[in-house]
């Protein structure tokens, strides 16, 4: 099967562009437990992958953070509910691409509820309550192709799935709408001699499909986290990852974020009161949630940059990440990024509107290269510096660089937050018509 | 000085574009007591009209509105300040444009007291209180070339002012920086057997020195206006016009609406208790505010569509003008309006994330079209329409448009507000090089 499933990526009519190639892993460790894998149904007008599928061998602590957006997709409003009554017993995953199933009122909920119960019915036959959580990405406003999708879920279970590197990134290429390379990552830590391994998958927003800017993300591990812990463990992660990544600012009404723990690994039960571990996972979670998380950054719709924006002396984490995230979706700051220009007055001017706490004769801005030279000045205790228009040049040319911001409150809180700029292909992207 | 003026205009290096020739008036009616005028003082590397001046021949009573940016221009802090200190004897407003003084710590405050001072001495010799406005529009984070401006003043005020509507579309044209045509607006209006005439400019963004997108109106006026009831007026006006438009979002460091009313046509004193006067004042000056707010959003950068958001049936006036901004700041939105793209998906998107309270099932979203055919219903009490495409196309046509949202809550109160696509060129505008 793993031979199969390898043919059918090499051969796939996506192509990866050389550009993004690097972040596309060649091998990785995957958790113990988990089969995973995608197959093409037929919803997406190209052909690509569209229906992936994950499954825990044995029943799943689950967590999920889902968008707050008010028009919540089927997919998004079905998975909350099911997790509420089930978070301790989730054996599946099934996230189709290509169609948000999102302002689809009540049709959507009845499929997005048959698309469940079709997986049960395959996957834990007999079952009381329901134990897959869904997901869709696409188009809004279009209702699924209930006829394509139903069929293909008995192959997708009986012949597609697997555990090798090969499923992992079929996988994630069954969730990619717009993207242009699929995003996974795998990662091994050693808690009290155990060794647990995480793999992740995302997507972001990219070119194929120009009608939205949904983000979805998992990550499942062999490691044993209580549930109630998963969850605190999950948002913790989240609020320092995904929730700090930018592409345009508009909030799907897809989102969601889901993480599994299956045990499958073995070891002591790691809960809020196992303070050792419980650190140790949240510190490698958070971490991993950051690289999965930048790597829909790199993918943005049009991005030529990947820009990191420090705010640090915050009065709150609240605060920074307001101002970062206000830099971050300011058009007039990502455009000139975009143009390489060392306007600087447009970062200030951000920071400025972002409704915070700044103290403006103490406010510091520097440009930081990412090749470990010297950070160019901008502003200091908020005079501005004579730049060096040589010197911004060079450091603009990089493909990725830093926006450092002080805010001079003497509150010491730090953000990072991570963020892509505003080119000619954005609008062509999004201005193209949806067929 | 009529005839120097008038060849001045049309020998100006700066051309109006036919597109928005519509927009600038060929005759106005202009209000009693004040003169007018600009002229190219250097600033502006291209040699275009970079000073303006507007006296009145009484001490007028004043209002203003200023950005509520943390990083306060220059001479948005002075001019505050001054406001303050006489808002019931002020004489003049002193305009640059090309250079926004802002960001520009200890000595762009010094730069704007001489300017003022300049002009006070000139105007109003001798007098004890600081008795003129001053305001930037311009790059940010520079200072002021005082060489090219102090010189200029006298000569100004000596050579180029009048009342003509030459004088006044002069004016207009001295406070443009990436404006593609001046934005002037007059009317007049009859209370208790009085005429009362108002006029007054704006600035938006435009095409020459990519660097704001800072916005400045003035209105004067010959009614006789109490301080207390004119700054009541103002906010009322810019409330309903200034702060409901968007061209992306960006809040400057600049942002300033003055109004000046001299009562040089005579007239009771209209106060809030002469109600009757006050109210049909009030509604003049709002709607004088929301015809001049439109043309910056019709001049914004690089913009080819003018779309009114009309929300109903909202909970609150705030609640409705936190929808309506954040359909309008919507990259996802915008980019599908200039790619006449009838994704309504994306409308109720920002709907949904924009934390206002709507009943999701009974939410009507439609579009309606100009030439006064019917609407388009895109969404009925929550759930999608079969949307015909090509009366989608039809509308999606049209240079105006209005999108209509309906917000289902039984709140019953209406906002409207004014905003513009997203395209290439904006990219383009804002992408470039400063210089």
């Amino acid at each position: 099967m793993s031979n199969i499933t390898s043919k059918r990526f090499f051969s796939s009519s996506f192509a990866i562009s050389n550009k993004y190639a690097k972040y596309v892993p060649a091998s990785g460790s995957y958790p113990q437990g988990y089969k995973v894998g995608a197959l093409k149904s037929g919803v997406k007008k190209n052909g690509n992958l569209d229906l992936s599928l994950i499954i825990s061998e044995t029943p799943a602590n689950a967590a999920a953070v889902f968008t707050t957006n008010k028009f919540k997709a089927a997919p998004v409003q079905l998975s909350a509910s099911i997790l509420k009554e089930n978070p301790t017993a989730i054996k599946s995953i099934v996230i189709n691409s290509g169609c948000a199933n999102a302002v689809t009122g009540i049709q959507g909920l009845k499929d997005a509820n048959a698309i469940v119960n079709a997986v049960d019915s395959i996957v834990s036959p007999g079952a009381t309550k329901q134990s897959t959580l869904c997901m869709s990405t696409g188009v809004i406003g279009q209702t699924l192709k209930m006829d394509k999708i139903l069929p293909s879920l008995p192959k997708l279970y009986e012949e597609e799935l697997g555990s090798t590197h090969e499923h992992w990134l079929t996988c994630a290429k069954g969730i990619m709408t717009t993207d242009t390379f699929p995003k996974l990552v795998s990662k091994q830590i050693e808690i009290n001699g155990f060794k647990y391994t995480i793999a992740g998958l995302s997507k972001g927003a990219g070119m194929i499909c120009p009608n939205m800017a949904t983000l979805l993300g998992f990550f499942v591990t062999d490691a044993p986290i209580e549930q109630k812990a998963l969850q605190s463990i999950l948002s913790h992660a989240v609020n320092r990852s995904f929730n700090c990544i930018s592409v345009d600012g508009d909030m799907s009404t897809n989102d969601t974020i889901t993480a599994l723990a299956n045990g499958a690994a073995g070891g002591e039960l790691i809960t809020q009161q196992t303070v050792e571990s419980y650190e140790a996972i949240k510190e490698a979670i958070t971490d991993f949630a950051q690289t999965l998380s930048q790597l829909v950054v790199r993918d943005g719709e049009g991005a030529t940059k990947f820009v990191t924006i420090k705010v640090k002396d915050a009065l709150s984490y609240e605060d920074g990440h307001k101002v970062a995230k206000t830099i971050s979706n300011s058009p007039l700051v990502k455009t000139a990024l975009y143009g390489k220009d060392a306007n600087w007055g447009r970062i200030l001017c951000a920071i400025g509107y972002s409704d915070v706490e700044v103290n403006t004769s103490k406010t510091n801005v520097s440009f930081v290269p990412t090749d470990g030279s010297a950070e160019l000045k901008l502003l200091i205790n908020g005079e501005p510096e004579v730049v060096d228009e040589e010197r911004a040049s060079e450091i603009l040319e990089m493909e990725d660089l830093e926006i450092k911001v002080e805010l001079g409150t003497g509150g010491g809180v730090e953000v990072d937050y991570w963020t892509c700029d505003l080119s000619h292909e954005y609008v062509s992207i999004n201005g193209d018509y949806r067929s």
